[in-house]
Parts: C-alpha cells; structure tokens; sequence
C-alpha cells in the first residue's frame, strides 16, 4: 500500500443538506483512512450536529475545504469519478463502485483524484456529472436504492481501501492526465470555435456541447493531448490566409 | 443471481445500545435486498428512532426477529460468521469481510446463514464468538478502527451483494458503438482536414496523427459521436464564406 494513494484522494460532498451527513462521512473516510474532505455550498457548516456525528474524525471536518463551486473543488485534479445512485441518459461510462475504485488508485498512485458525491435527495445534477470523467454506481437493490450519503461514502472509501491494501495495481501509466481546470480552459475554447464555425447554433448551442464534453471526457485527456487539440482549434479559428478563393 | 441466497441471510445484531443504529441497520440491509433481521436482546426495541432512521425499511423491523440468546437467533443456521473489528485471541479462522461473503454466499445457495455484530462498545464476547463458524473483519484504519455498527452492517450486506450479483450492474444504457469501418473513415477524414489547415507537416504526419487517433480510440466512440464529429470536420475544411477578410 502506498500512503500516497491515501494522501491523493478527495471525498467531494456537493450541496448536503444535513450536516449530521457530513459528520458521519468524515468518520466514514477516516475509518478507511482518508482525510481530504471537500464541500460545496453546504446547507450548514461548519455545525454542531456534523461535529458530533464525526466521532472522532473532528480533523477531517477541521481541514474540509469549503467551495462555491465543484469546478473549484476539482482544481489540480486529474480525475474525478462521479457517484450516482440511477442510471443516467447519454454516454456516459458507467461502472461500479469497485471498478470505480481500482481506476482512482491506479491515476491517485501519481496524481489527485476526486470522488464526487450529490445532494442526499437528486444526487448530481447533469452540469456537476459533465465535470466528472467516470460515473460510478452501487449496485443497490433496485426496489429500494435509498442508500444515506454516508453510507455511500463509507461503501466507496471501503473499495478504495481494498484495492489500496490489496496492492495489486499495475504500475502506474507514464502518462499525466491534464487537470480539471486545463480540461474547462479546453472546453470553453472549443465551444468558442465551434460557434465560430457555425457548428453550434448560437441560439441553442448547449445540448450538442455537452455531447462533445462528454466525448473527449470519456477520453480521459492527458496533457499533451489537450496542447495537440488546442492547437487544432487555434488553426482551426485563424483566418486562413492561403485559401484559395 | 439467485433470490435464494438472499433469503438464505439473516443478520443479527446482539445486544446493540442504541435504537438508531438497529434503524440504520435495516435501512442498510435492505438497500441490499436482505429482509431478514434478528435481534438478541436489544436495549430498547421497538423504538421511534428505530423507526425514524429505518426510511422505507420498517418492513424489515416490522419482521425482526427478538431472542434471549444468540443461540436461539442461529437456529436452522448452517454457518454462522461473528464480525469483529480486532484480533482475537484464541484460534478461530479470520477473514475478511470480502472472502467472508464468498463463504456466506456459497452456503446460503442451500442453507441459512447467519452474519453475526456484537455491541456498539466492545463488540462480540468471546461466548457468542463460539457460536461462529467463522470470525471476519473490515480492514479498517488502525489509527482509527471506530466503525459505525450500521455502517458494518452496510459494508457487510454491500460484499455479500457484490458477490450475489458477481458486481454486475444491469445492461449498460442503449448505446451504440461506431464499427470499425466507421471509425477508419472517420481518422481518413481527419487526417485529411488536419493536413488541410495546415496542422500536420504533410512531410511527417504520422507521428502526431498517431496520438490523435489513440485519444479518440481511447474514447470508444458510439455511431452518433461519429457523425458529430465528422459534421466538425466537414465545417473546417469548408471555404468560411462568412468570414471577414
């Protein structure tokens, strides 16, 4: 086991509505080792009730980064891996919570990584998934799926350590994935390029974006690879001078 | 998966304190698909914040199953597996709780078995762990092991569920992937614009061109991806008749 897999990982509770919520998935992450608690746009934090149902996991809480919003608890991470209780529409890639877990080791061996969790009532909302590169589900029982978002954190921080101890990872790939904030830069200078090319209606240009968000998120874009298509885009904008007509 | 098995499970809690956690506990067994609880001389039971905490799952309290002993919860039990947070002394076989669901699973495709939690503060006494067959644990945090009773009970029924199901999720979403022919088309047609723009050195295009197809390889296109981006394409490598110069 490498402690640095524990030191990359990032729990990321989006919107909670009860802090007793956010207590118990801080106990439930140290439980399993981890202690990097992210939360956007709490209802109530810090709180008594969160502080209480911590146990003695009050680090965790004390060090939980607060954010306005997921892209800014996403900064410097290379993979996020968002969890969700029901299939979703479009393409995103599915697995589950225990293939989930073994690829977040795998990036989390050299890079950060993020495992995202929604509101205790809708979970994610489609705009919080688009900044995800996984969709991760718990098997449940499909009668009655209603698992607490603790409990959630508790399955999914429990995968991580098995595969974490388990330690038969390969070797982590050379390549670096880029972060989520140079893979947004390259989102907003695509969907530039396509209004300019008339590609995107500029009435409705959302519904087919995401579409291609979602494509190149399922890539999992290294670095250099965001440089490569960012260098498409620039000749693809520029005024071509020798065009003949 | 066979319904058998989850019928085949009980899960009993001895002499758990706190009402909520037995609440927590049948929410948790059942977001598994397990029904069948037994509880050995509880605190307090029944209970409103049994009840509160249970969710939708006050069927499964409504059928709990109350005894004196642990004895009389394990009767019609083939095996029985005590769930421990430490080391014992004493010889008893020790799993964990993965390989602990393996076994539970490959008995209750016939007969009943049991998973057996002990108290909140000191788990099971070494007379109840003598009712088992088998002793399991969670690997937890050694420097902080302090898991919630519920949230054993989760993680418990979460592997004895992934093992039932062998971690399938249901068939993935309707999409369809582009074939082979498709796909080559597609790289002609970009390797075609890309050299149009002037983005490849039509002297040595290869090597570059070869990271682009791997990035979009990597993405596992489906039909309709393909033809949005081929419609990108097709706009590139058009003469912008709207473009000022």
């Amino acid at each position: 086991m490498s402690q640095t897999i524990f030191d990359n990982i990032r729990i990321v509770l989006c919107q909670t509505s009860h802090p007793g919520n956010i207590g118990s998935a801080a106990r439930a992450m140290k439980t399993m080792g981890f202690q990097h608690l992210y939360l956007v746009q709490p209802d109530k934090f810090p709180n008594p009730q969160a502080s209480a149902l911590a146990a003695g996991a009050d680090d965790v809480l004390d060090s939980a980064i607060v954010t306005q919003t997921l892209s800014e608890a996403l900064v410097g991470c290379a993979f996020a891996i968002g969890m969700s209780a029901r299939k979703r529409y479009l393409s995103h890639e599915t697995v589950n919570a225990r293939e989930a877990a073994v690829q977040a080791n795998t990036y989390a061996a050299s890079q950060p990584v993020a495992l995202v969790f929604g509101t205790e009532m809708s979970g994610l909302t489609n705009a919080e998934l688009d900044c995800c590169q996984l969709l991760a589900m718990i098997p449940a029982n499909p009668e009655y799926s209603s698992l607490n978002l603790a409990m959630a954190v508790q399955l999914v921080c429990y995968e991580l350590r098995m595969t974490a101890l388990e330690g038969k990872l390969d070797a982590p790939a050379g390549e670096v994935l880029a972060t989520n904030d140079e893979l947004e830069r390259f989102y907003v200078h695509l969907e530039e390029t396509l209004l300019q090319i008339g590609y995107l209606n500029p009435n409705a240009p959302k519904k087919l974006f995401e579409r291609m968000r979602r494509l190149y998120s399922r890539a999992r874009l290294e670095k250099e690879e965001v440089n490569l298509l960012r260098g498409v885009l620039t000749l693809t904008k520029e005024p071509r001078k020798h065009t003949k007509y």
